[in-house]
């Protein structure tokens, strides 16, 4: 099947050119981060990805998860694969020695994590979740659970999982799961849960799930939802393995992609009741498990990045392979393979730079939550968050959206063949689909963004991050180098639109919310488009610099180019979204809902 | 599963409105097709498609067609329905009487077309196919051929297949299928051939092949390639079935998606040959089979209208009964159907307003193939015939790309549970996903149009439809109703940047077609979006002015306000595709193959 290449180059030109690693290893504790470890460590997370995960994704998706005797199994390798990741501390890597990490920063984590992404999303998505229940734990757990949970959790030896959805409905609010105090401080849960990633697998002994659930007498609605801990095995005071937990997995779902991965519907408490652990205080469930969703939301978009990478490489590979038809305005007429044709080019093109684009801020956006994190300046933490806070739902919304037409992309450009499932280009498509849904459809995150990140800040966050976007523009515009003043040409009307849109939806906001929400899906759009826009206006700049140095490097040569072609091809829908969101919520706001 | 409701209401409005019906009712020989006559059949097909052929899309995509003692199975109720289908005449609805058929004009056809394509894309297959053949049939075979084949195909009691494809390459100069002359002045055929749609299958006794292959001594490249008819079973002289011909499939391909169609690998002449029948001269048949390929374009594309109608539908209703959220701005807190919230509004009507757009092209250009084939007057047909040729690669590339991003919203509105396959909106994107590429791919469509229809045009012909377009923008723009003169103004800037493009296109296609190729995606958009919205805008002053009759009508009402969102939302990103067109090819032709 397809061959993964970790696109190495590139990662360390965005870590230390565009994200700063120097000034993240510069932070408390990350002093062992420099360059060359960070090289290392790619390099060796590169290799684990594409000989260990990449070659389990196809056969994976072929086989699938089936329940047998009332557990998943897992598709043939898994195991083997997930016991050597363990091994290699690959789940640690970014978590505290203390715990048994290996502390590295959460930037350098990001592209690691994105090669296991490009290896198998289906794979992926287990460490994902377990480092989220790990963060919930770690931050609201009692030094007990801490104590008996966490060690295996890091490790990997164990993994864990969210428990939202019920069946009745969508909502949090309406939790009807119930949870009954017991004499000895734990509780009993009753109550059957859906769409439960990785809910139950044979790759480890132990799967911990973080559980919401209503505490008899609470209050009704959201403020009445309470997190438990409820391993499937119960662990024993001397942390040895005990007795089976009133927990199983009654059916998993027939879905349209990552069919490696048990999505569980899950039964709790059919007999005595599913012991559980309090995780923080009685009725604080959703602010717990807020933690776990925004460490998933950005962990999400990395998927968007990781499946868009593997589809444009297969894409890129069988263009070079295939042979068919002459070159157009060509000097002989010879057949050619498919990638001198210019729409080719074009599409394998706006695969790359959009990738490229997302990568970058993607780093960035990485780097400011390390620095949100352990700067010593509160002033400094406080920017960055609060650049991380705006730009989230653009890592969650966006950058899923964009894996998911460049997924869609790979197949067309294998043509035919690529509707054949053989060809394994289909299934980057289909598991890309749910990037988009789950842990909040794009539609939620640009409600967060336009209501919470843009309408009620008043437009203060972003106006800082445009005057940084100016800056770059600025640069650009000044420079001698052609390709570069065009760059900043587009990044300049990129910007415009921004403003013009940002200023609109503000206005609006005060009036109420419809107007700005009914442009907040072009509205998230165009914030990322510009925000990676932006990241590639600094890319060609260092690309620059650096070829006076290394001037025969066609890497550096080929960024400046892939930065162009994003400006003109991607950069340049800015002022069609644009209006779509200062003039287009008349229409939205006004059909009345019969005449659908 | 999901209804089907056929759109009626739009599909008479845009054939009386738009399409000029009367007119075309007053060719030679379609006297009959009257709207009352148009509205019966619609009725009547709606009946069907939504009764009959609806109910077997999602049971037929879960079964799927399996290889049973050698011959493709076709899923459980399938046999009847077409058995049905047959019964009542569809294949036949705009075939010549003298060949059984009721002489329909293609613009009812069409819409008929449609409707089908919505209830099942792998159920109309079959007669699209089986159309296709019957036009070479009736273009190039000889009376013998004709009389005995033809009157089955036309009712539908035979099916055809086009069989171009072989495992060797994707260029159709490459073919190596053997064809050797016999004493009896038939031919024996010997070759493997892939990728056939409905190669076999049990819903009818036979199946007539249309091969390209080589005859002994031909010379090489395509201009040595002839088109055999190649039945199934051996028709005898007084058309009975005699015996099974030397073909059969050996394969199915195991397909992303239309798992009810037979997509086979079909040997020809395993054993003593397959009796083949030359189908007009020898060596010309690439110029036959471009007649059954463009014929098969116009269907594709309604396969991309049909498929989108029914992912909107099942959207659409999923959005109105599904409980989530509470309104933003509103003014209780009482939970709503996700119908109310902006987003969710937007996105269903980027579904309606695209599909209404495409629908009113396509019924204009099939209007114009009916007048391009009958209208008495020479100057008439070739202007109706100048639109069609420079049309056709939208019908195909832009139809089918705009339905696959329909059909991908179509999940996304669902969240979580469209990701389920139980739940049937996958499958319609799963079916999409084939549409922009079978018959030629965009890619293949878009430089069709910027090589042929434009740059070695002249631009002439696009011309001609700007003058068209512009009259509709001027009559919009000096309307005294506010909606239509912001879609005026909407679509000014459209046909602006059309124009500019076309310049820049033309202009550079004399210094060879590189650049003009390299913007030739982007520019299929382009004309797409302008050119349905030039419709659009007909559209909406035509609901203004049966407004005056019937001012109470909630159909043309939000007509024109649909029309409105897709000048804010869809013509608005012209601008951007412009600019790829104009400055964009640099990047894409100066990569290196090896930068990629």
């Amino acid at each position: 099947m397809s061959q993964y290449t970790p696109p190495l180059q590139d990662m360390q030109f965005v870590l230390n050119e565009l994200a700063d690693l120097h000034e993240i290893a510069a932070l408390p504790g990350y002093g062992e981060a420099t360059p060359d470890l960070a090289r290392a460590v790619l390099e060796e997370a590169g290799v684990f990805a594409s000989e260990v995960i990449a070659p389990l994704n196809h056969s994976g998706d072929i086989e699938g998860v089936r329940l047998e005797g009332g557990a998943p199994r897992m598709p043939a390798g898994w195991a083997q694969a997930y016991a050597r990741f363990v091994e290699a501390g690959w789940p640690a890597l970014s978590a505290p020695e203390e715990q048994g990490g290996q502390n590295l920063p959460g930037v350098l984590a990001a592209a690691v994590e994105e090669m296991w992404n490009s290896g198998s999303v289906a794979f992926g998505l287990l460490s994902l979740l377990s480092r989220g229940a790990v963060n919930v734990l770690r931050h609201a757990g009692s030094p007990e659970l801490q104590q008996r949970y966490l060690p295996r959790m890091v490790s990997g030896e164990w993994t864990g999982t969210m428990v939202l959805t019920e069946p009745q409905a969508g909502c949090l609010s309406a939790v009807r799961t119930r949870a009954t105090r017991a004499a000895d401080g734990s509780y009993r849960l009753h109550g059957t849960k859906i769409f439960i990633t990785y809910g139950d697998h044979d790759l480890v002994p132990n799967v911990v799930h973080l559980v919401l659930a209503r505490v008899e007498g609470a209050p009704a609605g959201t403020k009445g939802i309470s997190l438990f801990a409820v391993p499937k095995v119960l662990v024993n005071e001397d942390g040895s393995l005990g007795e089976h937990n009133d927990v199983r997995a009654v059916s998993i779902e027939r879905k349209l992609g990552l069919h490696a991965t048990p999505t569980c519907v899950m039964a709790f408490g059919d007999g005595a009741g599913a012991v559980g652990y309090l995780v923080g205080e009685e009725n604080r469930g959703l602010e717990y498990m807020f933690i776990m969703m925004n460490s998933a939301r950005f962990a999400v978009g990395l998927e968007g990045i990781g499946l868009a990478e593997r589809a444009y490489q297969k894409a890129r590979a069988y263009a070079r392979e295939r042979v068919q038809g002459v070159e157009q305005g060509g000097e002989t007429s010879a057949k050619v393979a498919i990638i001198r044709h210019p729409d080719v080019r074009r599409m394998l093109l706006s695969m790359k730079s959009r990738i490229e684009a997302m990568r970058a801020l993607a780093a960035v956006m990485a780097a400011s939550m390390d620095q949100a994190a352990l700067n010593q300046d509160p002033e400094v933490r406080d920017a960055h968050q609060a650049f991380v806070e705006l730009m989230m739902p653009v890592a969650k919304g966006w950058f899923t959206e964009t894996g998911l037409d460049i997924a869609s992309m790979g197949i067309q450009v294998h043509g035919g063949v690529g509707f054949i499932e053989e060809t394994g280009a289909a299934q980057y498509l289909r598991d890309a689909r749910i990037t988009t849904i789950y842990e909040g459809t794009t539609g939620i995150q640009a409600m967060d963004l336009v209501g919470r990140k843009i309408g009620r800040d008043g437009g203060r966050a972003i106006g800082a991050v445009i005057v940084r976007m100016r800056q770059v523009q600025a640069d650009l515009e000044s420079h001698a180098h052609a390709e570069l003043r065009a760059i900043g040409a587009q990044l300049n009307k990129g910007i415009g639109d921004l403003e013009a849109a940002v200023e609109s939806l503000v206005k609006s906001w005060e009036g109420g919310p419809k107007p700005a929400l009914a442009g907040s899906g072009p509205f998230l759009e165009l914030l990322g488009i510009v925000a990676a826009g932006w990241q590639m206006g600094r890319a060609a700049l260092a690309a620059d610099r650096l070829l006076a140095s290394d001037p025969g490097s066609d890497f550096l040569t080929y960024k400046i180019l892939t930065c162009r072609f994003y400006g003109d091809h991607v950069l340049s829908k800015s002022a069609g979204l644009r209006h779509a969101i200062v003039s287009g919520s008349g229409a939205t706001l006004e059909f009345s809902d019969a005449a659908f």
